[in-house]
């Protein structure tokens, strides 16, 4: 007998008949004699229909109201999957985050789980019964509502799976698995058979974004493998899991593109010390991620910064940002959204020389700009303009050989040479 | 500066424009100096969607789960109106029952409050926030959610103006305030200035729902007086208070119709001590309320016992019946649902003779049957076919005089007589 921990995504709630069918694939797990925790997300849209709900009253909704708003959606599913368990004969109970002992930090919105005390979980499993957990929330030390901000019910599925020392955590979603690039953007885009957690960090943005950074982060902290799988299908999904040796082989796992981003640029920065420290230190007060960060240094001491955002943050960004500008003297803030972020991911990088090469060279031939660049060990990412996105993921996917079939287990491109070691 | 308890129901905050519209209002006593805790229930006609949400899922579903199902309807409410005060410009906190300190027993769905722990109210009141409270829930001793039942929201209310020693009770609702009878039904009903807080009792279900019997009672009990009033208007409302002695000039305050009510007769049921007891006692163990009940006895020792009870409880009172029936040896049981409960109501009554006559006269010269009586001394009840209530509630309306303008403050028909005293 195992403990698992299965996560259902919104699309696999989406409504009474779907949440039938994830009722009977629990129960299916249950039967075989497991123990099951499951956590599940808000139905379909509701998401999106409680922000628009908000938006009716005002553009600025404050964070803890959103957040007491948003739980809503977490805890209608958990109960009507209760209610599809109890149908079909079998014992389970529905509880909220903060009821399922989830921790977290006071950042509204964006919240972070703190501890787990999973007191409620094991009195409810141990008694029987499949313990149903509203993904996303969790209490504040104030005893506030806070939700983890999106992808956070993975989040709360792996920290559970870590908290309970589960045998295995289950990430159902609306797709077969990670795939090497969003497949209803490159149609010959394929399923992976296993990732590493720091491929699967760097493209969790990737495909039908079936993980969300902090989830990866999370289950690799903890060690917890995950299994990304479909909730329509029994086909077998895609091990997230611990970097093994083989993986090297493979130079490009995934190509990714995030249009999601915004990019904000100061002009005419005086070029001192501590001028980045500052503006950085004010977004980060403000729980704003920054993502790439270029600086040029112009010919009479001034410096322009650009740095980029995801647009949901674009608003708070801006008021951080307009005010931080006037206290280092910049002449002037620009924003631009006409802009996306293609990136592509590999543990093979490493290993190889020549992979940024191929990139810029395969976007050149095919005209697309490169307005950033940014790079880490194991991705390259370029900035590129919105409406070329899909068609430099396309290009990239081809260079790098993700459409042959078994290419993620062949030798790389010729282009590419194998470094000694 | 005085501490005010105001109370609104789903239809003043049906969708953005009427949340905008409350948020304006409360502000408003607010502006003027005065603290004020806010009770909202869930928006429109959320609750019965989430109800037939449900049923999509299980004609059945467990109580437990319903609950965290329907506290989701105020908390999005909570929520919403604590945005709409911010975009005001005004200070405003939204929590949910059991964050409010709001504990309640464990019996799902129709929960009682056993008591308040008003401390987190009192520290945001004291901060100046305007603290806006779901309605209608509260938390069991075992850490879960609980719903009052319907019109709990009043009960939260009523219960939260006690604990707080508020100065006022506010019931904001889309009628002007307590009727003479339903005013979609007798159209020249009349608005009541004062009511006892007995007639309010009797009258629970009366016009537009506008109290719910156990709000009314929880405010007798610990002398709250209610203003029942409109959000969409600003004129004065129906006081719901302590009776005083000029309220016995008027014999009938109100007429009112309950048509969600089912009548279950237990036919040939041994006429032996204890059988009835038995029955009630299983079923005010499943917490079914059992209003009308009547007796008859035939001549072969046999006895007819029949009693109403609310739509929405007979399913499971049809269960806890039949299994009753076995254990008493009843030789049928028979539900009929084609019924309505007719009442006059007025304090007056215990002054005046000749009122169940009237009642019974009026019916009669109008060709309606009476299948139930029932009386209290401030009551009058008769059961009667469904299709039948209206038309008996208007006549009844007119026959009292409680058409005339000011007849609620004249005297009495001259049919009836006062006792001497």
């Amino acid at each position: 007998m195992a403990l698992i921990v299965q996560k259902f995504g919104g699309s696999s709630v989406a409504d009474a008949v779907c949440i039938r069918r994830v009722a009977a694939r629990v129960l299916e797990t249950r039967r075989r004699g497991h123990q099951v925790v499951v956590i599940v997300s808000a139905m379909g849209d509701t998401t999106d229909d409680l922000i628009a709900l908000a938006r009716q009253i005002t553009a600025m909704p404050s964070d803890r109201e959103m957040d007491m708003l948003m739980a809503t959606g977490e805890q209608v599913s958990v109960a009507m999957l209760a209610m599809a368990l109890h149908a079909l004969g079998a014992e389970a109970v529905s509880l909220t985050g903060p009821q399922a002992g989830i921790f977290t930090d006071g950042m509204h919105r964006k919240a972070k789980i703190m501890g787990i005390k999973p007191q409620r979980i094991w009195k409810h499993v141990k008694a029987g019964q499949i313990v149903i957990v509203a993904g996303f929330q969790g209490q504040t030390p104030t005893n506030d509502i806070a939700t983890l901000g999106r992808g956070g019910s993975d989040t709360t599925a792996v920290a559970l799976a870590a908290a309970l020392k589960a045998d295995r955590c289950q990430i159902f979603t609306d797709v077969e698995g990670v795939y090497s690039a969003d497949p209803r953007i490159v149609r010959n885009a394929r399923k992976l058979d296993e990732i590493a957690y720091d491929e699967m960090l760097e493209l969790a943005s990737l495909g039908a974004k079936v993980l969300m950074a902090r989830s990866v982060e999370f289950a690799k902290k903890y060690g917890v493998e995950l299994e990304v799988l479909s909730s329509f299908s029994k086909a077998p999904g895609t091990i997230v899991k611990e970097e093994v040796k083989s993986m090297e082989d493979i130079v490009v796992r995934g190509v990714s593109a995030d249009k999601d981003q915004a990019k904000i640029t100061l002009g005419g920065v005086p070029d001192r010390p501590g001028v980045a420290a500052r503006l950085f230190k004010d977004l980060a007060g403000a729980g704003l991620n920054i993502d790439m960060i270029v600086q040029n240094i112009s010919a009479r001491g001034m410096a322009d910064i650009s740095f980029t955002v995801s647009e949901d943050d674009l608003a708070k960004a801006r008021r951080v940002i307009q005010s931080a500008a006037r206290g280092v003297q910049a002449r002037a803030v620009n924003v631009d959204t006409d802009i996306a972020k293609v990136s592509i991911v590999g543990v093979g990088m490493r290993g190889h020389s020549g992979v940024a090469f191929l990139m810029f060279k395969t976007l050149a031939e095919r005209g697309i700009n490169i307005l950033m660049i940014s790079t880490s060990e194991i991705k390259i990412s370029v900035i590129v303009r919105k409406r070329l996105a899909n068609k430099a993921m396309i290009a990239l996917h081809k260079a790098f050989c993700l459409d042959k079939p078994g290419s993620t287990r062949t030798t790389p491109p010729n282009r590419l040479v194998r470094r000694p070691r």
